[in-house]
């Protein structure tokens, strides 16, 4: 791309290195940009570097917060006795969303990909496990996805306190509410059949 | 969506109002960039402010521009008196890329489109029809794409400028370089047959 501007060129590269953002994306957005009042350019531009400068890590669990201890962790009335052990904020936020779960989360950063050069170092595993060595856990949800990562993960984690006399779960793999059993995929449709739950239990959910 | 940081939140909502990013694109790009090292932030932060606060647009051709004048306006090389009238930068770009345009541009920065509110005012129009008028302009070549907003602009411009005697022309539409006849869409065949062109002349394209 031979662009008439540098002050363009440098905007279209800098956007470009956005994940999924290529080249012709990356030039309509700041041609976009450039429409609209200067405003919100600069808001954006202000909101992304504040962002990235002054934002923080809960220090218990590791989740993006603007205070030292994040207001989850910090809540009197949740229970910190329960763990759920997920792979980024969004999945707080999912989960949160439910209003399912009154525990605390640990927040690990990712998963253990050694395809992607992510071993158990790059995450935030140890914390966690000192937690667990302290002894006011009593159960750790795992409730990272089910894919081979997820579940190296799961498993790193797991042997990590398996000595500790702490209960460990992982959520509940299945059918999603609401759909059609004939166009479930097999793996899932196998889970849920091998992990069938007594059906009075079923009657309360 | 509930987020654990306002830092967060506003940096998501920011790039959310970028066309075509939803809430959980934006929280993924955003996320993205919580993970790379803070200099690409600042990096994009930078580039966009300093691009939307200094970029200045041709005061001849109304492209985008680091200069009063742009590389192209100030080319002795290329012939002012053949203007290629475009809708944006992007459209510059492509047919420059071409190499096969040696005038001189007029970005109009949008079409007529009275359904999205832009009327001629809203549009490079007049500067155009001034450099018309003074006299040294022999032909306007109407780069618009051919929907009805970009025949209605061609049209109005056409109608302001058609009592000086210059020759006005459009691009050629037809059927791709390497596309199937079969297979293309019939308003484009229909025109490409119309508009045909004296085989000896096609020899030498
Ligand atoms: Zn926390
Ligand atoms: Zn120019």
């Amino acid at each position: 791309m031979e662009f008439s501007s540098k002050l363009l060129e440098n905007a279209v590269n800098a956007m470009s290195q956005l994940p999924g953002v290529g080249k012709r994306t990356a030039l309509r957005l700041v041609l976009h940009l450039l429409r609209q009042p200067q405003e919100q350019t600069l808001q954006l531009s202000k909101a992304l570097s504040t962002m990235r400068s002054d934002i923080q890590f809960c220090k218990s669990c590791n989740n993006i917060s603007d205070l030292n201890i994040c207001e989850i962790c910090s809540n009197p009335n949740r229970d910190e006795s329960i763990i759920c052990v997920v792979e980024d904020v969004r999945d707080v936020m999912a989960i949160e969303n439910t209003s399912s779960f009154k525990g605390l989360y640990h927040v690990l950063g990712g998963k253990i990909s050694p395809m992607d050069g992510i071993g158990p170092s790059e995450l935030c595993i140890d914390p966690l496990v000192e937690k667990v060595k302290q002894g006011h856990v009593k159960e750790l949800i795992f409730a990272l996805s089910s894919t081979m990562e997820g579940d190296t993960t799961n498993f790193y984690i797991y042997k990590q306190i398996q000595d500790y006399n702490i209960f460990t779960s992982t959520i509940a793999r299945g059918i999603s509410v609401g759909d059609e059993i004939e166009y479930a995929d097999e793996i899932t449709l196998g889970r849920s059949i091998v992990n069938r739950i007594p059906f009075e239990i079923s009657l309360k959910a």
